[in-house]
């Protein structure tokens, strides 16, 4: 199963990459860059299907029908990001239905697959997809965090790549909303033209407005609601992992 | 059953145009001529998504096995022939191959599944299996030989595509069998740079060579054994039209 959600994972960043063009991840080339844009879809569309023969081998319909939702989520939370991209005036609620959509599906199905592969009850396979849930999200709030803040050979992505691609995350809906009217238009220019020139103009105005402070410390509510997620759950060593990767999630430089 | 074959086959398009940088599709402009490849990709993988999570509503475990190998082997297929491109020693058996994994199989997944869902026994499955792959393996040899014999306003799709895209299809791979040593050069030449520049020439070739005749033969023969598969099949309207729709697959124009 671990294999199933990492060829999914992994499919879903090929395609990525495609679609934001990028050329740096993890601190290497990204596949596209090396082998071109045919590959990366073509070699994605094969780790997607080898999943799906992989989940048939589990032979059990209520995972794949966990599996499909989700897969269909993240193509529907890819298709809901494109279509905000340039978009300054997306909500914050917008941008979290989003990052749901996107990243913390996978995490909830991930988790509450290995409850229902370990066959435990109702409640503690609804709190293991909680866990997940909320895991997901403060990975994402502090990956897009990093976009503004970390240095690229530490991230390995570069810095403003959000930006640049013109994709209004939390630090840039919330700069907006207590920017001032100024610095708002520049933002607002900024998401709609996309590039990498008004980076240096746009990190200022996010620290002035404590932008990455406050979508940090939602990551940490997040983290803290999948700690809590975990409390119904008898303790052990594995639980304890589970709460030491939410705080890792929000703890992190790459 | 026929929406979830026919939204795997749109995806397959989708992200085809965007490997093969077509413009042109069935008359129209392709999707990421209009839309982009972004927008290409992802509605690609929302389509394959959403044909997942249709094929959990069947509820069948073997329908999604056929579905989950038959999605693979065309991803196979795809990655295969990326990799033929612009490789002019690419052997007719070869060819057969790609194209069995890329357009046959999945027809072979329809005719089958049809007989599945209406629980005929294993020796009509399988000549419903068997009409698929001939039928398949046919139309794509007619697509074949149509990429250098139709004009694009009949076809679709731009004459000399195939050979712009250095990909080594059955009527090549014959005209350098019976060509010249200065015609197999130029063709030669011509799969491993690509481009419309040498399309007069190599159409030339092709005809002296009556490597399209060679072709449509091989097609017919396909046929015929998609229609000799239906012969232990009790008469019906049904068989006339399956039969009437392998005549078609080799007597087309677009």
């Amino acid at each position: 199963m671990a294999a199933i959600i990492e060829f999914i994972h992994t499919a879903t960043l090929l395609h990525d990459d495609v679609v934001d063009e990028s050329d740096l991840r993890r601190g290497n080339e990204t596949a596209n860059a090396l082998f071109g844009n045919a590959a990366s879809v073509l070699v994605g569309d094969f780790l997607y299907s080898r999943a799906f023969e992989m989940m048939v081998e589990v032979d059990d319909m209520r995972v794949m029908q966990i599996l499909a939702t989700t897969t269909n989520v993240i193509a529907e939370g890819e298709v809901m990001q494109l279509m905000n991209v340039h978009d300054a005036d997306t909500s914050e609620e917008k941008y979290l239905e989003v990052i749901y959509c996107k990243t913390a599906r996978l995490f909830e199905a991930a988790s509450q697959l290995g409850a229902i592969l370990c066959n435990r009850d109702e409640k503690e396979e609804q709190a293991m997809a909680a866990y997940g849930r909320y895991l997901g999200t403060a990975f994402q709030l502090i990956d897009d965090v990093m976009d503004y803040s970390s240095n690229s050979e530490e991230m390995g992505k570069n810095v403003g790549d959000d930006l640049a691609e013109g994709k209004p995350t939390l630090p840039l809906i919330y700069a907006m909303q207590k920017g001032s009217a100024e610095q708002v238009a520049l933002i607002k220019s900024a998401i709609e033209k996309g590039g990498y020139d008004k980076i240096d103009q746009v990190q200022m105005i996010i620290q002035q407005t404590s932008a990455l402070t406050y979508t940090e410390e939602m990551a940490q509510k997040q983290a803290q609601l999948a700690i809590d997620a975990l409390a119904s759950l008898p303790d052990s060593e594995y639980k304890t992992l589970l709460e030491n990767i939410a705080c890792l999630s929000v703890h992190r430089n790459h």
